[in-house]
């Protein structure tokens, strides 16, 4: 929970005026998918701020375009390039660490000066966000405020069209950089699960599938909601060409109680 | 996947034109985090149904209210009463399957007369959501349409400011009317985890929850982004009463991969 202390947010204080931090999710990917609310909180903003690829459009604020006030301040975050090093060495995990660091002084620098900072968040801010970097590092500072959204995993169970929790059914949400033995143990022990982070870890989790019995139950979802969207049984699927953000669904079959 | 005879669904046909499913995700209870595109769905809707507790306002019907068309046709789906008789008897769960059958007949009636039927789903169609089990039935018969909402689970991240899932935590969704030794070995083996269905199992759960040397980091939300919103830490609920769609979240520390 986000307990600051209170004194910091005098609003009418003569000194202290610090602005608020809104995390606002943007859901799957589908502009029409932003909350009614988010929309709001997004016309409203004074700085607006957002991740991108290094060198490459953000999608955050591609999904939220529509709905930005004509001559809003805009702080783009640039991930560091990840091409060289590989996701899990040390040396991108410290790169990443000082970006988040980085980008954290630099909104904290919009709320000392008193101004408002709404951060766009891809899906839920708070589920697999890079939002939550920038929260645990501002949260006993300033005030902050998080707008929830449709996660990724939500936009893909609609995109497939895949029942997925029913009834008492234990659901497993697993990260596919997870070593193939954990992965497989994991699928077999759930009623219904999502992988995530797939990209070079595609092959493993077809493996880890295979192990589970479950490979003809699985739905593998690219670009849900999006211009591109491709949904296949996993079957079907013959190359192992995945990119990062798609995900593989096995639905749940309603487990009683 | 949604897969019907395409024969059924000649809009211009002479003699078939059937109507379309939309199953449609209201958020988790705050009006404002329905989606842009159901708040359009909703507002176009010829036929508006909704689940509620036989006697009792529909909050499915209260969520959407603002969004309703002035005059659309309204279609209740009143749920047998469910004090008589436990909800895990046989005897509640055959109740429940002809209610969700002689529902699922009501809504075909009107799909068949041509008519577009737009049901209306608290937190997200295909989580834990009632409609899967008027989706079961009329999938193969119906073009099916789902809008992803925000799930009541993302709400509750959100109302308690709780850094759910990062890094590569591994997520376990359970339902609370699982066995103690269930649930204690589940929680423990978790990096984060969101408990659900609490009522009548929250003491075992909290039993579970010191079971697996949680009780500490888990945290007690009730009514999430709505009117009567209640959050603590669960060491400081020292009573055993909890509604049913109440929830307990046990938030990850980013595990690294």
């Amino acid at each position: 929970m986000n307990i600051i202390d209170p004194s910091l947010h005098k609003k009418d204080g003569a000194n202290v005026v610090l602005g608020v931090l809104r995390g606002v999710g943007l859901g799957p990917g589908d502009p029409e998918l932003v909350t009614v609310k988010a929309a709001r909180l997004i016309g409203e903003a004074e700085v607006v701020a957002y991740f991108a690829k290094r060198g490459r459009p953000s999608n955050a604020r591609a999904i939220a375009e529509r709905w930005l006030r004509r001559g809003c301040e805009e702080l783009l975050l640039a991930y560091p390039v990840t091409t060289e090093v590989p996701f899990d060495s040390s040396e991108y995990v410290a790169a990443l660490a000082s970006f988040h660091e980085e980008s954290a002084q630099k909104i904290a620098a919009h709320l000392c000066r008193g101004c408002d900072v709404t951060l766009l968040c891809e899906g839920d801010p708070l589920f697999y966000g890079s939002f939550i970097h920038i929260y645990i590092r501002l949260q006993r500072r300033f005030r902050i405020e998080i707008c929830a959204g449709v996660s990724g995993m939500s936009g893909c169970f609609a995109a497939a069209g895949a029942p997925m929790t029913w009834g008492d059914d234990i659901l497993t949400v697993l990260p596919a950089t997870l070593p193939q033995q954990t992965l497989t143990e994991r699928l077999a022990a759930s009623d219904a699960a999502v992988v995530m982070k797939l990209g070079g870890n595609f092959k493993k989790l077809r493996r880890a599938l295979k192990g589970a019995g479950l490979i003809e139950r699985a739905i593998y979802v690219e670009r849900g909601t999006m211009a591109g969207e491709k949904i296949m049984p996993m079957s079907d699927k013959t190359d192992d060409e995945a990119p990062y953000f798609a995900m593989v669904l096995v639905p749940g079959r309603g487990r009683r109680p």
